[in-house]
């Protein structure tokens, strides 16, 4: 490799490809099998362009794409962290870091800051771009359980409140989608899919 | 659902799902499994951003993440077609534009024609963010034939002739890549997963 730039270039995309051997809790529509983060990713930004027209006013999308498509690669080594684990989310911040690390640090060192900036601003969910973003992480995770038949929430008896909480970024970042939200969670405590509290 | 738009975007969304059930011929790195086409769009979106700085100069990058997010949707009816297989290949155009016709006509009607549009921007491969994608869309798949030992090359007695045929979008539109495309190849027919002629 003459070019030590393309070479770090096409390392890191070596070591993305792994992300599609990462698993989710959540299954796919026809419940075949659990959803993996790669194809995830792209559904996330399936879902960016589709709704775009709900996004919040001034919202960059071309930014959106950069933050979903970056946003899961730290599962590479830090693993899923389950939406309704709270042990496994006291050591994620820690396990992710490291990751992120490990990960972007196979990049040239402009590049390296510019991914690790995007996962940050993913994380932070500061930024209109990221509230966005976040909230389409949240709602695809609900049409992929309500579609499925229930999911990870009847898999592990997920209680209603829970989701609720869960799915907050999607009435503040996408309020068009929450009556439809509200809906799903209603049909699925009806069907024994989500415990009532 | 009070809002037909918001109706329309989600089927579309859940109907997108089934991408990740559509297996190309190509190998994950690892050669755990064939990978699916909406893994592999997110891999080539995740290239378009590590790859960038090679694109011909004035390329649009948000529109690239938008061509290769959308370029394999068709496949959900159409299926993945080989791209050493002159067969299937007469066939593919009709199968493909059925296809765009029934899943893009889920949306809305402005979105529909905006995502047909990109489909066919793709397609063509008539302006430089398309050449950029078509680009990418080969270079990724050589990446995991040759990572994962040959893949669909030797599996299907491929022959040199054919690789660099497949290859020329990555010369034309991507350069800077076409000296370890170049490596890549001679490396392989020296392994003999590609049949030197």
């Amino acid at each position: 490799m003459s070019d030590d730039r393309l070479g770090q270039q096409i390392a890191f995309l070596v070591q993305a490809d792994r992300l599609k051997t990462i698993l989710r809790r959540t299954p796919l529509t026809d419940n075949s099998r659990q959803e993996n983060s790669a194809e995830h990713s792209w559904h996330l930004a399936l879902a960016a362009l589709a709704l775009s027209e709900h996004a919040p006013a001034g919202v960059d999308l071309a930014r959106v794409l950069q933050l979903v498509v970056i946003h899961d690669l730290v599962e590479i080594d830090a693993g899923d962290t389950f939406a309704y684990d709270p042990v496994a989310h006291a050591t994620k911040t820690d396990r992710e870091h490291a990751a992120a690390d490990r990960l972007f640090g196979l990049l040239p060192s402009d590049q390296r800051q510019l991914f690790r900036a995007r996962w940050d601003e993913f994380e932070a969910q500061a930024t209109p771009e990221s509230r966005f973003a976040n909230a389409l992480d949240r709602f695809q995770a609900l049409l992929l359980n309500s579609q499925s038949g229930g999911g990870s929430w009847a898999t592990h008896r997920v209680m209603r409140s829970q989701v609720l909480t869960r799915m907050a970024p999607v009435q503040s970042a996408l309020p068009a989608l929450w009556p439809y939200v509200l809906d799903v969670i209603e049909r699925a405590c009806t069907a024994g899919a989500i415990v009532r509290d």
